[in-house]
């Protein structure tokens, strides 16, 4: 079957399944559960040959880890599909409510955005976590996985294709792609998908940007910052920085640069120096930092590098406006945080920084759909408009405004005839 | 000035528009209403120069009808201004707040979307309208206007600079471009430009879409649909689909395609035709329909054309899902709507089709920002993610996550020294 096929089928079943309500959605979430643990032997089996597979072309440990789907981790996306089943169904919620007239109301209700495609690295645990988020909310799914993992993918999109086909949800409504080739195919097809998200290293995302006229989701970079005020905590500096920098290093919010307000520097510079030299963080730093401590000098590309290492950039600042100024031109619009004890300057800067996630006397490692509350995510997003930020359901969701009249025509309010009410309701869609 | 140094400073501005306060741009809106008023005569006497020489220019005299700026346009763009100041400010609004943990608060705030782009056809009062939302969300603004247009526009930008600059408004927030080639330039600003909103040609807006990597906001094409359904009262139906066509032609909410029931076609299709007869309007019809009225066959691609004229497709289909699917094929996802007495079968059309907005017994004119209540509107979207349908502020907003601790860091968490509580609160982002 062409590509072009798969996703015609795709979308023919995404408008059947943007239809189907709660009840049938939640039993084949739970179905999908049910089936991975019951099959797991053959995932595993599956997963292994993968594993050697990659170990004999020498794929990178880190790759490898990535790519291992055992016993546990199948316990935890099961754990994720069940938490999925207790959320709220987020499709068919009426946002507004307005009579326009006598008999004539307006209803604006979330739908699913359509198709998805989605475009994921190694991880298996990620090809069922996207596809369930996808379930719930109602939309059809193209997943292009690597090829490293095509035959966990493979045993994968089976179980959870058989799960819903099992109790009637409409067939094809999921479809795997499995070569490179396929991506440039699924980038042209506008026509049947509505948003792709990209998963995977900042230029492929960038790639993808530029070669497609699909909507693309995704984040290019995480450039974060941390900026120590003049009245910060020193004690609370050193242990927000130190957390920022190297609680998980290869991480989109972990933290790149840190400024410093110039009167705080020399009391809090050294002490993070000591912190970061016990973790094995590489430094470098401004003219005015490398008369504080001993780093090596910090050069203009430094400012602009996602390290996603054990490596920390550092920059003095003469005020709050200048770390702003840095980060807004410097950043990524990913996570940026002060540390201060004044509320006008936490207020002033979670207001002018232009990041999706700004946050006062904490770690920018918080920025995650879990530690937020999300459930699963499908990403963290820098985009400016749809969504910003660790994306749960809510990235996946449109609206539609639907109009329920009684022969109302336009023709009578142009010529005056009658007149608009536009008076506010609180009422649920009711068909 | 370069035009890059232009967006620059637009860029520079809008941070500081982000954080203003709604009292400050109140004043702002209302001083451009009054300096619109009391520099009314320059305003018409720059107009009538660009009457005059796109006259002489031999410009179409529907264009030279849209191209005018007089008393009545200035009287109801100032209305429009008006309603603004009184309309809630929609930035800062918290949409979520949840307490992650002891101490460490979570807000989801509404703010602006940042530097929006918008290349606009000839209407001076599309100019004021704009800008003016782009105001009120405090977003800024880069204008390209047609040539045209050009000394009503240029005029109107320098009064609403100095009208918001007497204020205190941040300098730069508006600028106004003026070459054909200043477009190209504008599509590769992504590092300023944060949304494009192109008014103009079907295929102009294509052309933004495929150039830029700016993501856009704009329609393709008005492809609307009515549907009379077996169970249709044949009067209603008439109604609705003359005014559907024949109350304004030249617009993308207008019907271009009748799909009529098999069983209901003999009796309401001579009423239909009689109709628009008296309108005159061209009718194409399948095999069908010419067994039953004198119409012209219609073609395949009668069924994928935007005619914005007064001519009309028709087809007979079996039931509502050969309906559903033809506008699912051949409709723009911009508005369509069913004539029944079926609830079912309404409730069944609004969730199937894949539109921004879908209606029941009513015109598919009253697709439009001005009728939905939403005052003025920068455009009809028919995008699937971020904003749909009829477009006012909401369309220029986007929401930032503010995180508030004290001290708090991930390790404590992922070492299990703390759990998460995800207790939802409906608090105020307190700053």
């Amino acid at each position: 079957m062409s590509i072009n096929e798969m996703a015609f089928q795709v979308k023919e079943a995404s408008i059947r399944l943007a239809a189907t309500g709660t009840e049938l959605k939640n039993k084949a979430l739970t179905n999908i559960a049910r089936l991975l643990m019951e099959r797991k032997d053959e995932i595993i089996k599956a997963n292994n040959e993968d594993l050697q597979r990659s170990k004999e072309e020498n794929l990178a440990g880190p790759l490898l880890k990535r790519l291992k789907f055992d016993d546990a981790k199948i316990a935890d996306v099961i754990d994720g599909i069940n938490s999925l089943v207790n959320m709220e169904d987020p499709v068919g919620k009426t946002l507004l409510s307005t009579e326009l007239d006598d008999g004539l109301e307006l209803y604006k209700v979330t739908c699913p955005i359509g198709v998805v495609g989605i475009i994921f690295e190694s991880r298996p645990d990620a090809l069922v976590q996207i596809s369930t988020l996808c379930l719930k909310s109602g939309n059809g799914v193209l997943l292009k996985g690597g090829s490293e993992a095509r035959q966990t993918n493979r045993i994968l999109v089976e179980i959870i294709a058989a799960a819903t086909d099992e109790v009637g949800i409409p067939s094809n409504w999921i479809k795997l792609l499995e070569t490179r080739s396929d991506v440039n195919e699924m980038l042209k097809m506008d026509e049947y998908i509505d948003l792709i998200i990209p998963r995977g290293s900042n230029d492929f995302v960038r790639y993808i940007m530029d070669n497609s006229r699909i909507p693309v989701m995704g984040h290019a970079d995480g450039i974060c910052h941390c900026y120590i005020d003049e009245d910060a905590d020193v004690d609370m500096a050193v242990r927000i920085v130190v957390d920022s920098k190297t609680q998980y290093v290869a991480v989109c919010n972990a933290t790149e640069t840190l400024l410093v307000h110039r009167k705080v520097a020399p009391r809090v510079l050294p002490e993070i120096k000591k912190a970061l030299d016990s973790k094995n963080v590489e430094l470098t730093g401004c003219d005015e930092t490398q008369k504080i401590i001993s780093v090596a000098p910090a050069t203009e590309q430094d400012w602009k590098t996602e390290y996603l290492d054990y490596k920390l950039s550092i920059k003095i600042v003469g005020d709050l406006d200048e770390a702003v100024e840095h980060i807004n031109t410097y950043g990524s619009g990913h996570t940026d945080s002060i540390i201060t004890s004044s509320k006008e300057k936490a207020a002033s800067f979670m207001s002018l920084v232009d990041s999706g996630n700004v946050f006062w006397n904490c770690s920018t490692r918080f920025s995650d759909g879990f530690r937020y509350g999300f459930g699963a995510e499908v990403g963290i997003s820098t985009n400016k408009i749809h969504v910003r930020g660790p994306v749960g359901l809510d990235g996946l969701l449109i609206y539609k405004y639907k109009l329920i009249g009684n022969g109302h025509i336009v023709d009578d309010y142009a010529n005056r005839a009658k007149s608009f009410k536009h008076n506010k309701m609180s009422k649920q869609f009711p068909l």
